[in-house]
C-alpha cells in the first residue's frame, strides 16, 4: 500500500516511516520541519520507496494537490505540536497545528476518497484524573492544557468524519512516548543540562510526578499490529505500559547510565511542572490487552532503554 | 453587568438579549447576519442599553478590537452554524463557524482577562444513541454530524481555557429548540410547505423520528437562572424536556392549528432525515432538575405553542 505519513519527520513519525518500508510499503511524508528534523529521514534520501514533501499541512489547498497527485490508501497522521508547555502560554498553536492539520487531512480524505486513517491522540485528553485508572469508555473527558483540547477536538471530527463518509479509523492515545530521536521532554532535557553540569540537577515540581513511559519501538509495534485489516468505523485505544515511573526516578536512571555519583537534586516544589501539566497518571489498558497486545519493556525499562539509547 | 451576546442576531441569541435587557443589563452583540436576522433585533435599535456590530468572529483581530474597547463582564457564546443539513456537503462551515468562532472568543477572554461565559453547546455531541437516555457523564460523546464535532471540539476547548484561565463556564447542551423568530428545522419548513400546498406534506424518513422539542422561553429562563451566580470551572447540563415529539406529530399538530385537514402525507422512507441526523433522542436530565430547574411547557405543548406562534 501508499501511505501518507503526516508529521513524518518527527520523533515516532520517522520510526513508523521505518517500519512501514521495511514491511515493503510505499511511504508519502509530509513535515513542515518545525518540530521534526531533516536529521530523523536522512537515511531514507535514497530509498525508492520514500518520498518526502516539505508542506505546512494547514495550507489545505496544497495537502489536496498531493492527494490528487499521489494515490493513498491509508493516512497516518502524527503531525501536532507536541510541546505542551510552548502552546500553554500561546493556544493558537494548538488551533494551528493540531486542530487545523487535523480538519484539513479529513477534508483531503473525503474529497479524494481515501478511507482509511490512523490517529495520534494522547492521554492529554482526560485531563488530571488522580488516583483513577483512565478508560476509553467510562472515564470523563476534561482536558486541562490546550494540547489535550485540540487533540480532543480532533477526535470528536475523525468520529463524525468516519460516521459521514464510511472511514476505518484507528485511535491511539499516547501517554509520554520515549527512545531514540527524542529531541523533547523530561528525559531529553535531564541528560542535556546534566552534561553541562554534572554536580547537580534542578527539578520541577516535588519530583514525585508519575507518568506511563512507553518506548516508540513498542508504539510502532502497537500501531503496525492494529492498523493491519482494520475495519470500519472508529477503533479507540489507550497504549502504553501498566507501570509509572517518577521524575526523581527518571533522573536517578540517567546518574547510573551517565556513572555520575553524589548528584545533587534541588527541588523547585509543587505538583506539576507547568500549569496545565498532569502531575500523576495510570492507565487503564485491558481493552488493547484483550486484543492480543502488550508492551514488551515495563516504565522504568523504557526509560533505561532510552537514557542508554540518547547518551 | 456588561454581556457580550455572540450570535446575539440569531434564534436563541435575540431572545437572550431581550432577557438580559430586562434584567436591567448592557448587551453588546456581534453577528454578521449568516444565519441571524436584522429583522430580530429591529426593536432594539434605539436601545440605549444595546449596542451591535456586524463582525464575523472568525476575525480574531476585529474581535479583540471589541474587547479592548467594551469593558466585557460576561460573554454569552451562541454563534455557530446551525444548520446541521447545509454542513453536512461542506464541513468547512463547522470549522469556521462552529469551532474558530469559539476559539476566537476564548482567546480573546484569556487576552483581556474575561472571565465569565455561557456556551450553547447542543445534544448532537453524543452521536446516535437510540434506547438511552444520553447523560452529561456517563454517556460516550461519538458525534456523527460534523456540526456536533465540532461543538464537542468547542466543550474541549472551554475545558482547557477554564482551567488555564480560572474561567467560569456554563455549557448547556441543548436539545431541538423552538419558538418565536425561528428560521429553519421542521415545524418552519412544514408550515411553509402547507401554505404553500394545504392538500399534501411529504416527510422526510418514515416520520418516526423523535426528539425532544423545548421552547426558546423556557430555555432563556434556564440560561438567565444558571448564569447568576456562575461557580469557577466548567459547570455542564443536558437542558431540555423530558418527552419527545415524533415528526408526524409535529405535522399532526400543525394541521389542526392551520384547520387543514386529510392532508395527505406521504414519507420518503428510512431512518433520519438526512445522514448526520439523529433520528430518535432522549435526554437524562437529572442533573438539571436537582439543581432546581424543569422546563413549563412539554414537548408536545411546546410544538403546538410554537406553531401558535409562527404560523
Amino acid at each position: 500500500m501508499k501511505a501518507l505519513v503526516a508529521g513524518g519527520a518527527g520523533f515516532i513519525g520517522s520510526h513508523l516511516i521505518d517500519a512501514l518500508l521495511e514491511k515493503g510499503h510505499q511511504v508519502v511524508c509530509i513535515d513542515t520541519f518545525v518540530i521534526g528534523t531533516r536529521k530523523n529521514i536522512e537515511h531514507l534520501r535514497d530509498n525508492p520507496d520514500f518520498k518526502f514533501y516539505e508542506l505546512s499541512l494547514c495550507n489545505l489547498e496544497e495537502v489536496n494537490k498531493i492527494f490528487e497527485k499521489e494515490d493513498i490508501d491509508f493516512v497516518f497522521h502524527l503531525a501536532a505540536n507536541s510541546d505542551i508547555q510552548a502552546s500553554a502560554s500561546n493556544p493558537s498553536i494548538e488551533y494551528a497545528n493540531t486542530y487545523t492539520t487535523t480538519f484539513n487531512l479529513l477534508e483531503c480524505m473525503r474529497v479524494n476518497n481515501v478511507k482509511k486513517l490512523f490517529f495520534a491522540s494522547t492521554s492529554a485528553v482526560y485531563g488530571e484524573k488522580e488516583g483513577e485508572q483512565v478508560s476509553e469508555y467510562s472515564t470523563q473527558l476534561e482536558p486541562i492544557s490546550y494540547y489535550g483540547a485540540a487533540k480532543l477536538g480532533a477526535e470528536a471530527l475523525i468520529s463524525a468524519f468516519t460516521y459521514m463518509n464510511s472511514f476505518s479509523s484507528l485511535v491511539f492515545r499516547f501517554p509520554n512516548v520515549i527512545g531514540p530521536r527524542l529531541t523533547h521532554g523530561v528525559i531529553f532535557d535531564f541528560v542535556k543540562r546534566l552534561k553541562q553540569n554534572p554536580e547537580g540537577l534542578t527539578i520541577l515540581g516535588d519530583g514525585s510526578q508519575s507518568k506511563p513511559y512507553m518506548h516508540v519501538y513498542d508504539l510502532v509495534d502497537g500501531i503496525m499490529k492494529f492498523s493491519i485489516g482494520i475495519k470500519e468505523g472508529v477503533t479507540l485505544y489507550n497504549i502504553g505500559v501498566e507501570t509509572q515511573t517518577t521524575v526523581t526516578k527518571i533522573a536517578d536512571i540517567i546518574c547510573e547510565n551517565m556513572n555520575l555519583k553524589n548528584v545533587k537534586y534541588s527541588y523547585t516544589g509543587g505538583r506539576g511542572g507547568w500549569k496545565g501539566d498532569v502531575p500523576v497518571f495510570a492507565y487503564n489498558l485491558d481493552k488493547i490487552h484483550e486484543n492480543g497486545w502488550k508492551a514488551r519493556w515495563t516504565s522504568d525499562e523504557a526509560v533505561a532503554k532510552t537514557v542508554e539509547e540518547v547518551i
